[in-house]
């Protein structure tokens, strides 16, 4: 049945394996009338390309986006805008000593499984370059966000056990891009760049959390009962490679509240409704309230390392898997653009479901 | 745009406000030819239904749940099945007082600002109320995946900080329902039992979290890139009343773990290739590989307490919202049955996508 | 995966079989805010009912609907709209001579193949009786559309041989409910009322045509280029019980003109663009250009006859299927609101999702 | 909320402008394990390319195939199959004059209204060449198709008034490639072929009509109530540029028939249940019965003509349309593989639909 679409009125399809001609997309149901900023497409494409820091796979792949449809004269048609993405650097010889074999905790096993067939070559589909199309339909969306007023925000919360445990409130958004590690905690980005240099001398791999906070968003979006504006989030983050875990608002931790603590006051501020705390998250019942949406993002440590593993063959033979290619040992600091895309594209969809929940708007 | 069908092949439709005349739903897309086990699916309703023990709200609701169509002679047809369940219990007169008001931490502001209308008796549409209906057709895919050798277990994990820490693998999973707070370990059951008792003599709430573990699933379920199965369960599960945050295998835990302990070993085990450990969580790129599937769900305090809160009203003036009614002070034990069966209904929709996968099946 | 919704941003499910509890359905994405005119529902469903005159089947069903959720006080509240109809004067031992044969040009022996199951009784799913359904929903979307100057008017433009052959601009179609056989010519509905009570006395069954003309719809509706506006009217009248065929504008005609003469030529007329001619039935390239949308639906004779027919049994063994029953000569006439219904539903569903085709309406 | 996706279990995405750089799709949820034949793409394409013949434009558009994922060693992958054409003999220049201008039943006038922008170059969205993209999809099923044994066979039935009004069982349907107008009997393709050169010559266009004929569909296909098989045709074939109409089986004709004669009587034959006559067009109740399914495509006359016709400008001006460019005098020989492309995809995606019908087959 294919599953390679998300969204409801802004949908985005993608295609392409890691070492076919190219990768892409097709984003459909954008409103016509958006003045398209490519530069800053390519800037989020740049922040998300490997090589651009040591603590990043040094593969060298350009990542240029190439738009073939529904944008003329750089304002948006309302026609399917598709994009796509040359496969240039890929080395697809690296990957021969895993055509018959499978990588531990990737998923060759499982497109075998699933399809009978498997484009071997740098994990097919399954590989997380197909990310890049998230991060050009994403800054599309985050292009019109931002001119109605809303910004995200995402950063390296953690790396292994450092962490930024300041509420997202005392620290500063803007000094996130300031280092390569995506923290905006100058100190503890320091601490982080430290911990992945030292892991990826011993050709190991770590996991992270990215938060995001998303400024901004009016009251009134989400659909429940099933496409509450969160379990869309959700849906939107766990299908990002690597992926291990979502919470908002309190999350986790709400677990441990109490409703007389975790309940959101109401109050009138400036003639407008809004809580004095925000453990909700910015969203109730599924729809936002106005207040900041934040939420956080588990990503485990990437599969593959350099370190022989043990493992089996598509005949069930024993082998090994030898740690080569070019590969990140901690894959949140590339991972904070697309998070952003993943929420850019979420809201930006529920944004214009909304449009139609009251007579008023029709 | 509605927001009120969940599945892709084994579609969901629910209705019904707390206090309307019922509230039911349709399931679309279930194959034809499944003996229904109508006591099944009404020992899960009474599992979820208030009044059950002295955890939960009095309220008495019959939840009997009444079939409509679908079903002939007990066998599926593969027409929709619909179903009902009246609401007889509900005192609407209990819900003048939030008439105009806005509970803190309830969907009643954010109903009102998206579409300008609610029905304010009892929560109306975002009452949990309606995931009765999720039981009911939970119940029944369920009964299909035993079938086939698929069995799901949820069970409370923790209230507050009273936490089971053992691995599912070292618990007996068949005491989940031999203790009211849905725990298998009977001494931490009694813990928690304790706790809440505490909670509800202070009139309040307090959250927990419930685990789930899936056995049996075959691999190659899910749809990559965005339908990955652990992205639709985290969906199914965040679109639950009162969930905070899920986390499936390592979960967010793996964000502090290093490649070389997380990856999943690949072994040959009685001629059939599995994993030596399970941080996956039986799901790699999206798709089952035939491991055990297991995951967490976070529950909020219950946001109605016993005691008076300050708000506001809808025209903006300082309130107070009496702490009346009959409420649950912890919403897991409760939750339990709604978790499987969102799971069944996730599980079942993806095996039915599964069935295309391969032209060699068609 | 069943195929029991239609519509996207307003989409409506039915469930139930003809000699099942009940039939009914649930409305998704129907905007806050409409107030609801119950009496014209049942006006509608009055107009659809069997045993309502001389020439329709002399069953005597009730087809009181009943709301179940989605409407407080009167008015929408953007959750879903739940409804049912009672099965009442269904007569199931009318049916037991073919529980296991199959009534020729009915859908028996094609359930029996796809679900291995089936209801007989009443024709089970694939009764006409489903349509009432339709008829409730699509009266809804109608009262939206009267109120920003949609009008929908359907009548029957055949009846076998017997045709009126004015075009549309010439009739009175305030006269389309004066007469039992729903013509606004009051001779040639004299005439096909002959026709049909003739065709009854013989125990045979006729064909007929529905012509339906759309004003006041404004330019822009339709999404292409797959969701064209006259693509999905096709789809809403075939799927109508015994249609066999859909034309609109000039439709099979077009194929014999010529570019010269089919063309219609834009002129200014009160300031607004419009087309001299209207060959294109208010719809080019799949959108509406604001001129009238005109459109024809062929049914065909109604299957069920008074008449002992040769068939076969599910054992492949010859049978004769005796003619009883009571059903109707000819379902044009009963047909017309079902027609509106799923006019309007179209039409209410397309205006909807052209809420976001334009950046400035966001 | 974009429109440009057709299926369910296998869906079609396309995109671009005649235009533009390219014009493409994304084929999402084809099973893996079909060996696709490249040849037999581009030979459907090129029955579907301007400038094959002296019937056609003149417009040398290569029309070459490139796919950019989805397929591997030549099989299919199970993962979206992107693929694109590029645009290369675009005369954007022939356009300028028509800028500003609406050209009389084209689609400019309604994509201004309904988007506010629009690219004007060779129809942009709204021009057939979006076709071709249909014609690579189709032929991909139809490659499917083929190894089960289900074969599709569409033809001109007429140009104009010229038809060939013989059922089609008395044609010899390998000879509709024999000519270059598509027609299976030489006398009347000689006909239409006289016909369609003297419209040309008088810088005119004309309809016509294309039938097609499906052998070997298995019963069991479609889903009622409203994805009925002959309701998804209809919409497929209604979504092709310039369809006005459709019909299947006895189509309008019905309208006129009996019950006692259109009733296709049950009969046994080589153990299997067959119609003995098929004024059913072999699908009964919205599921193919095993029959042959037949059905007619009515196309109006080509908008664009050789000759200049009175209009209006976007400023509601009074301006005159030149006729010029490269266009078809007749459209329905190009037609052919288009239509042939629409069922092969509406039935492929049917018979995926229908794997999950049936409890016994999952």
């Amino acid at each position: 049945m294919g599953g390679n679409t998300i969204g409801e009125c802004l949908k985005l399809t993608t295609f392409g394996e890691s070492h076919g001609k190219s990768i892409g997309g097709i984003i459909d149901g954008c409103p016509a009338g958006l003045k398209v900023d490519f530069l800053k497409i390519q800037q989020n494409l740049d922040l998300r390309k490997p090589g651009q820091s040591a603590l990043t796979s040094q593969r060298k792949e350009l990542d240029e986006v190439e738009f073939l449809s529904g944008i003329f004269d750089g304002i948006t048609l309302g026609t399917p805008i598709s994009f796509q993405i040359q496969n240039t650097d890929s080395k697809s010889k690296d990957y021969d000593h895993i055509k018959d074999s499978y990588r531990p905790s990737h998923a060759d096993f499982v497109y075998q499984e699933k399809y009978g067939y498997r484009d071997y070559r740098g994990g097919g589909r399954a590989s997380a370059r197909e990310t890049s199309c998230r991060v050009v339909a994403g800054s599309i969306a985050a292009q019109f966000l931002e001119q109605i007023g809303i910004s995200i925000y995402s950063f390296v919360q953690a790396v292994g056990e450092v962490s930024l445990d300041l509420p997202y409130q005392q620290l500063d958004l803007t000094q996130i891009f300031e280092n390569t590690v995506r923290c905006p905690d100058a100190q503890i980005a320091e601490k982080m760049i430290d911990l992945i240099n030292k892991i990826k001398k011993e050709g190991d791999s770590i996991g992270g959390v990215i938060q995001t906070v998303v400024k901004g968003c009016p009251p009134g979006i989400g659909e429940p009962v099933f496409d509450k504006l969160h379990a869309d989030l959700a849906k939107a983050m766990l299908s990002i490679n690597a992926v291990k875990g979502f919470e908002y608002g309190s999350g986790f931790n709400a677990a441990k509240m109490r409703g007389s603590d975790h309940n959101d006051t109401f109050v009138v501020e400036n003639n407008r409704i809004r809580t004095k705390t925000n453990w909700s998250g910015g969203i109730q019942g599924g729809i936002s309230n106005g207040e900041d949406i934040y939420f956080k993002v588990a990503f485990k440590p990437v599969a593959t390392i350099m370190q022989d593993q043990e493992s089996v063959t598509s005949a069930a033979e024993k082998t090994v898997i030898k740690g080569k290619g070019r590969h990140d040992p901690c894959v949140v600091p590339r991972a904070v653009p697309i998070v952003s895309a993943m929420a850019a594209l979420t809201i930006f969809d529920h944004l214009l479901r909304n449009k139609t929940a009251k007579l008023d708007n029709i």
